[in-house]
Order: structure tokens, then sequence, then C-alpha cells
């Protein structure tokens, strides 16, 4: 098969993303659950609009490529709840590396490398990138649970230290954006959206 | 208001994008609607994919940036159908500039004139990489068309020769995508699925 028809059957089966939901809910579309494709479109532009916060050197071009894919394992995977109990979460894991194998493997040899290589680094979350890019993918739930009275937190009796342990990446390397976080912690806790244990 | 209040407010607002509706549909997902925020990070996706075939120098990341915002504006103006009648796009560019001032326009000055240029340079079509972004922008919907028997051009009766004007970016720009793109036409074509008038 030749390299293009290889990529296009690539570029095809990411439709499927879009057909992977998330507990989050659309504010603005009825309150009907997020997809994975969508969120990884917001989340992208959110790194592009605040990527001037890291006080570390980041490259922000590679932050939205690893923003771009790093949710395509879930066409495999499925999407896992953010605090998900942790047997819930057994096997996840290898699924999301045979999904990683399977979909980017779709693509030319020389364009699967890259490209699982950069969702593996957003998984470790090691270089600056990969925290500026997690970084991301959780401030924008926070943001949203807060629009929504607490939403997915408030379902799932979420606690305090959790959203704290999910937010950490920005300490050091986005101080304003850990401050603004940290006090957006503080009022759900007041408003009874975040267990204060 | 300080800065990171204007950029969040500006992200929050971006949730609307997800309720815009196209005439694309998603075949993994029911055959429902495609919504302007997961079309967008799709073509970004496809950007990423298949870069290496424009054969002017082309800059990723811009391009990139070009797919991420190019919709944004249809918060306020709407989604016009590719193939609509001259008749109802009538007052369309005024209101997606209006939608650019408006939505943009949460954002600190500086960040607001350089999206709105980008923007613009998308909209104007003449720069290699926004060539580039349309051109992408375009192939996708011909792609999905082509999985789902004719799709939007079998339902409003498109003909050929609509499809290689939208399409007519990638020639000279990328020839091994157009002449994909020519053949795939031809084949519309043969399926009845294009008017060939």
């Amino acid at each position: 098969m030749d390299e293009l028809k290889q990529q296009l059957n690539f570029i095809l089966e990411l439709d499927r993303l879009k057909a992977v939901y998330r507990q989050a809910l659309v504010k603005s579309d009825k309150n009907r659950n997020e997809n994975s494709a969508e969120h990884s479109w917001h989340i992208s532009m959110m790194a592009n609009t605040l990527h001037k916060y890291a006080e570390e050197p980041i490259n922000i071009s590679r932050v939205i490529n690893m923003l771009l894919i790093h949710d395509i394992v879930e066409i495999d995977a499925g999407d896992t709840f953010a605090f998900a109990a942790q047997h819930e979460l057994d096997g996840q894991e290898d699924k999301e590396i045979n999904a990683a194998n399977r979909i980017f493997g779709l693509l030319p040899e020389k364009q699967f490398r890259s490209m699982k290589q950069l969702w593996l680094e957003f998984e470790e979350a090691e270089t600056a990138d990969a925290r500026f890019a997690k970084a991301m993918d959780r401030v924008l739930p926070l943001l949203q649970n807060m629009e929504n009275e607490g939403g997915s937190w408030l379902r799932h009796s979420v606690k305090k230290s959790q959203v704290i342990n999910r937010n950490i990446y920005l300490d050091g390397l986005a101080p304003r954006l850990w401050a603004y976080v940290s006090e957006q912690i503080d009022i759900a806790v007041r408003k009874g959206w975040l267990l204060n244990e």
C-alpha cells in the first residue's frame, strides 16, 4: 500500500474519536457529554492562548501536537474517568499501548514512530512540554466544572486532594496559573462542590 | 480585568463551537451531524499527517494554528454550507468580521490582533500556509463524502465543477494530493454522487 493511502486510512480512522464520550458536559450544547475529539481541539486552543505563562522554556508547537494526539488511543481503549478507582484502571495501560500500536501503526513507519514517541512523552509527563500539555488537559475540566456548579466533581464525590494532585504539573512550571487553579479549588470547597476531607 | 481573566473568558466562550453543527455526518457516531469543534481537530490532525506533500515551503505550526481558529467565528455567524447559493451567503462576510471582533476581542489586545490577523490570512487564502490550510478544510469533507456514499453531495445535488473549484488550492501546491482528489472526484461522478453537468 502506498504511503498516502496509509495516511488517509489513519485520517479516516480518527473519525472514531468523535464517538468517544467523556464525563465532562458541554454546557453550550444542552449539557450533553463532551467527546474526546472536540475536547482535544479545546485544550489545543487553551495551550495556544496560555503558553506564555510557562516559566520553563516550552515549544508550543510540540505541546499542541501532543494535545492533538493525546486521546487518540481512546478509540480502542475508551475514556477513563479522571477520578476512577484503581481497580477500574487495571489493564488500562496495556490497552492504551496496544491502541497506540494499532492506530498510529496505520501510518508509514517513520510517522508511526514519531507519533508514538510524542504520545509516550505526554504520558510520562517528564519534559516541560509534556507537563504543560498535561496541565492543559486537566485545567480545562476544572474550568468546566466551575462553570457547571461542580459538574462531574459533585456527581462523583471528588475530593479536594484529588484535584490538587491532578493539577500539580502547574506548580513551578506556570506559577500564575497554579495560583489561579488553587484559588478555584478553594472556592469549589466553600461551595460544597469538592469534598474537603 | 486582568489578562488571565480575559484569556479564560475567551477559552470558556470557545465551548460554544461544540454546538455549531455542519452538513457533514460522523459515520462513526450513528451518522449524527459533525460539529465545528471536532471538525477543527480532525483537519488539524490531517494537516499534521499530510504536510510533507506541500511542495512550496509551509510552516506547519502556523497552518495548524489557522485550522484551530478558522471556524471560531461560526459561534456568532453560524456555519454556511459549502455549496450554498449566493443569496444564502449575503451578509455572511460582515457577520464573520463582527464575530471575529467580538470573540477574538475577548482576548488581550496583542493576542486579539494576532489571532484576527491569522484568521484573515486564512480567509484570504493567498499565502502558501493559508492555501494549505484551506485545502485541508476542503479535502476532509471530500473523504467523508466518499466514505458516506456521496453524503452531503448527494443530498444537495452538488456538481463536479463545484468540488473541483473548492479543492483547486492543492493544484501546484501539493500535486500528489491534487492527483488523488481529482481521481476521487471522477469516481464520485461515475457512482452518481456528483453531477457531471
